[in-house]
């Protein structure tokens, strides 16, 4: 066999349900397909409970299983600490692995609070310093067409913006049988769908754009207040239900409207009660030379208007962003062969590996994930303020 | 020939620019796909300049043409006024129509502000009392998918309402050469896009869920604030521009997030710089038990979810509103054969004249139009008080 | 009122279903928005019941009704016969209008059999020496999606032709229980779906390319051949039906794959049974520099991609044919104010009155109808011998 | 760490380009996301050049390399034989595995030729026998959708089929100057467009419906006749070109009329000249009682429409084939997080490697590619013989 002699990157895992799986199937595929300057090795996985971490590493290839995160950080061969789990123990464990020199790529949102996302920037900024990098793992930005989208935007090709109209529709809990999981807590979830989805199309928005949102208008609504318990459920998953019901603390929906620094306005809504629609994360920018528009129910597809053809021949034109020039693409099958999900998180850890192995400065950074997290505070001060306009806090 | 011993109906328009040219269209073309009760002539036309307004009668069908409308109102030959001028003058022509005992269908919006509305709400009121009936031309109500759409609702196919997301975007004035016309000033036109097209999507939302806007929370914008003169255009059209220009004191685009008494939220956008979209006045309705989507750029077309059926069967169907049990559609061609623009404005003039000759009230009435002025007034009224969410004022 | 000193013309039509319908309306609309050199007059009517004539003319505003199609081609305020009759009396009707100096408008296919479209080919040659003009109503050809298609081909926008890829798609007989209407009548229509859609196609894709099909190679298929017999329906439309039935003996289906004189392949495909697709005329065609797409079901829109861009940003654009630059659509409403299937008849009799008015040939002529007779026919006689490839004849 | 008490299974494959590339994928994915009976082992990889399979094999995650297939069929440690080279090698290949005992999947085409592909299905069978079983590697059947159409023909939901319209359309070889690649070779490849592309849409319309392609009537073209040489390229890649052209002596498109067993007719067309179109596997399928219509561009779809629902409510729906219901998509992503391309390769290995385990006969069976193999002869037969309708040959 060839050699292979490229430095390893031993990764850890904190959580293994639906992020965990993805991240998974990520860190398994990566080295096939993209020349990483490092070889990432699927170190040890942890977990709380030992059989079903046990179980979960022989799965999805994890050489090791810990039960204790603590003692995950602490192992010799993990370098990288990749965090899975839900968004209220991401302070205390991404803080404690950049304390302890272990690069660290965490779960959007970024924290549960704008203190937490504060700490948690303040620890990635000194962490920086002595060569160790975080990144917030916005996945929908490596989205092929939503790079593309902001590669063309960077470029000049829309213009100056006018517009942002971004909308992130699921429907899994439209039927009021649904039962409480921790994603409807807000003492596990931060928020609803507003941390959840809502901080996906904030990111999205300001990649594309370039541009930051300074201020919004909000209104959040929760639809079902009461909900029967769940029976050792998670995530996604309604598993079993008890015959007690709580409370839902959190929002089923939310709207805002937002200015942008550079003048661009945007309507934005997240919600899980728009039946029909099941991962509709859709973006429209509208700039005074051109358009884009994205679903990522169609994600292999991007909508591209150019406003400086003649009238006559104008039109959103569907672009396959399947081709060897696209970002991520060339590296996949040929044109029209589409990607899928998983795909975004593969080139999310491709970009992280190469920037951390170059001692460089992944992106999104921490700072980014606390700026996303500045605008959901000011989306919840501003729906608990008879919607009035809150600007976004920072600098 | 066979006899026709049906009465007939006497119209006077007023008004001989694009809203004219396309109610004479459906003035001519209606009585030849539905069985009236009554015959409708097309007995005079008014305009300002003599030879203009007599050139546009002979070109449109009119018998006759008028250079006051006063003179118009008073004909015995006249009895009803259709009004297709600039929203300034609707109020002044309405009112003395209907206290000549002229039935009136008035344009949209019905006036340049709640004052205005109310005064013609409260003719009409009162006229309807004597028998005398007045109308506002919302045509979008009358496309057969949004008929469609109303019916379903109404059927409770859709269950408990959660969301309307609402927009009407098109891009004719994104080039900042586009001069100044007066859909661009605030004298003529009472608002921008809110009220020319925003207008729209506030009644076809309202008409579609049966329901009312309560509340608001707005923000609007104008992007550019100084554009050439007009050099004699109006309307829609650039005709040639100047070397000096004006101000534009209303709104280039509005956003607005809404509540709905009956629960629901929702979304709304008019803009005119919306590069690529030249007429997307766009409606989503998400309900407990299903989802209806449509988009007038494909009007023939309306998207219904299903949310009763097994998940594994359900989507967004396109059903091609052109089947003889759809509203209106029967009245023309074959399944597949669609209609345009215009048979808005026949539906519109069918339902008219048979509710006056059977001496019943045309819907939707003034107070209906009223009723969308005043949510155009607390749009205004809560963009300027920083986005505050502001009650939809009236009974 | 303003003098309108432009000659008349005075038609005068025979045949008041469906079609009829669509051409009165036409007739009724050219003149209030295209500049027309002659005024057109809805002078008469022919059909063969006095009354059912009689209701018909007065309804679609003709002046008066004749029985005998004889007397409608001999009066003096008739100078165009427009023959909106099923097939098999096109030939008597256009021949004798022709002889008696009358310019024609003739419903498609030109005729039920090659012979008879012959016969009507020389007298249309004959006529034109006289300054008498004909035409075959291929109303699609006035789509102005169709025409701007044709444009760019044209222009050589796509480049060398390689595919043309055509469906007309409808499923109003899929029920085997739908009666034995005369359209399913060999005596009648000539054939089934091939002469009643399968022209379109054939025009339609002949007209866009701008080439001819030399060959077929042709299946055709009766999925349903006992039908109820009909009481009183005609065309379209089911009406009562009888406890009897009958023999289809035309095709409910037909395929074929053709050559083109200039090197491209074509795939037809003519079906009433394709559940679900109402009115799909659909055409591709794909050449080196470019492709077009269009559906009839979307009539508004043409579909281009542009080969020539970088792979990186090209993709099938959909351009609403709505502006004021493309083909009839500028006589209309502004861009993204959509038109219906009437309007193409509107622009067919427009493009037929400014022809016969200049002295000049409309198009396509009947030697344009012969020649898509002719692929008919050779469809037929491969269908007939084992899909063998057949040349089509003629000059 | 969790005990794995599951038998391996061990995997040679032969060929590491395109398709190597991604059956290696799914080796090293299928097990974390299906419970298989038994442990895939990457076991080895072979090539013919040392270093090349070498590197390769690294990079790809094979254990071991092999520069001689004979070698590798040879290996202890191989199970199962996965060929992945071109068409001219199968037989041979196929035949040794399978006399060797070794389970094997093979590429699609079959064969190059009935005959070699006669003797593989004649070998699959005697091996079967000895419980040796071979699957042929159409993985398009593997797309959740397509599956969910073949499950729903099968239950009758379409009720008696009428229609089958088939179109594989791809640009790749547009360009005239895209060089002579083997896929461009008879002697490499077997026939162009037709056995690449054209093989898929057989199989898959034979799958969906249930039904076998009694005969045809074909054309088939090259369009390009000479190409530049290409330069140490290969598959789908340009790579360089020289200055010295050869012959294409392969079809560029390849278009067939068919006729199905159960009384359907069908319209297939095969192409690398649809300029615009990447890798559009279309099919749609008209039955009585409803339709279906698939493209791979958007391979998470699924269109149905429901003719048994009342014309007003009918259309086609936009099914997103994502629901744990749907077949392979429940092992994934949650609803509306869609699959690539990829993953038809991980379903079809999951298929192979349980009905293996279970010594079971996978499906598609050589015998299949055999009839698939036919059917593209009888294609081949029809175009050499005018288009006559050929009948496809075996029992």
């Amino acid at each position: 066999m060839a050699a292979d002699d490229r430095p390893t990157l031993g990764i850890g895992m904190v959580g293994y349900a639906f992020m965990g799986r993805v991240h998974s199937q990520a860190w398994r595929s990566v080295d096939a397909f993209f020349d990483l300057p490092a070889r990432p090795v699927m170190a040890a996985l942890g977990g709380r409970s030992k059989e079903a971490t046990a179980t979960a590493a022989r799965q999805m290839g994890w050489a090791a299983a810990e039960t204790d995160w603590r003692d995950l950080i602490a192992r010799d061969d993990v370098q990288v600490v990749d965090i899975c789990t839900p968004g209220d123990s991401h302070a205390e464990i991404a803080i404690a692995a950049l304390a302890a020199g272990k690069h660290v790529i965490c779960e959007k949102p970024l924290a549960n609070s704008v203190a937490e996302a504060e700490a948690m920037a303040e620890a990635a900024r000194t962490a920086a310093e002595r060569g160790v990098h975080a990144m917030v793992a916005f996945n929908y930005r490596r989205v092929p067409a939503v790079a593309l989208a902001r590669r063309w935007v960077a470029e000049g090709r829309l213009g100056r913006l006018h517009h942002v109209r971004a909308q992130y529709l699921q429907d899994w809990i439209a039927d009021p049988a649904f039962p409480l999981v921790w994603r409807l807590q807000r003492d596990r979830a931060g928020s609803g769908a507003l941390g959840d989805i809502g901080a996906h199309i904030i990111d999205t928005a300001q990649f594309i754009t370039g541009d930051q949102i300074t201020g919004v208008s909000a209104l959040t609504e929760t639809f079902v207040r009461q909900r029967p318990l769940a029976e050792g459920s998670a995530g996604l998953s309604a598993g079993g239900t008890s015959a007690r019901s709580g409370t839902v603390d959190v929002d089923d929906a939310a709207l805002f409207l937002a200015r942008f620094a550079g003048g661009a306005v945007g309507s934005f809504e997240a919600t899980r009660f728009a039946t029909g629609r099941k991962n509709a994360l859709r973006i429209e920018v509208n700039g005074s030379a051109g358009s884009l528009a994205f679903d990522f129910e169609a994600m292999n597809e991007l909508w591209f208007h150019d406003h400086t053809l003649p009238a006559a021949e104008a039109g959103f034109r569907r672009i396959l962003v399947t081709e060897a020039e696209h970002p991520y693409a060339g590296a996949w099958w040929p044109p029209g062969h589409g990607l899928g999900y998983e795909h975004t998180f593969t080139h999310e850890i491709k970009d992280f590996v190469e920037a951390v192995a170059a001692g460089a400065a992944p992106a999104p950074a921490f700072a980014d994930g606390l700026r996303v997290q500045r605008v959901l505070a000011a989306v919840e001060a501003s729906a608990a303020d008879e919607s009035r306009f809150t600007a976004v806090e920072g600098p």
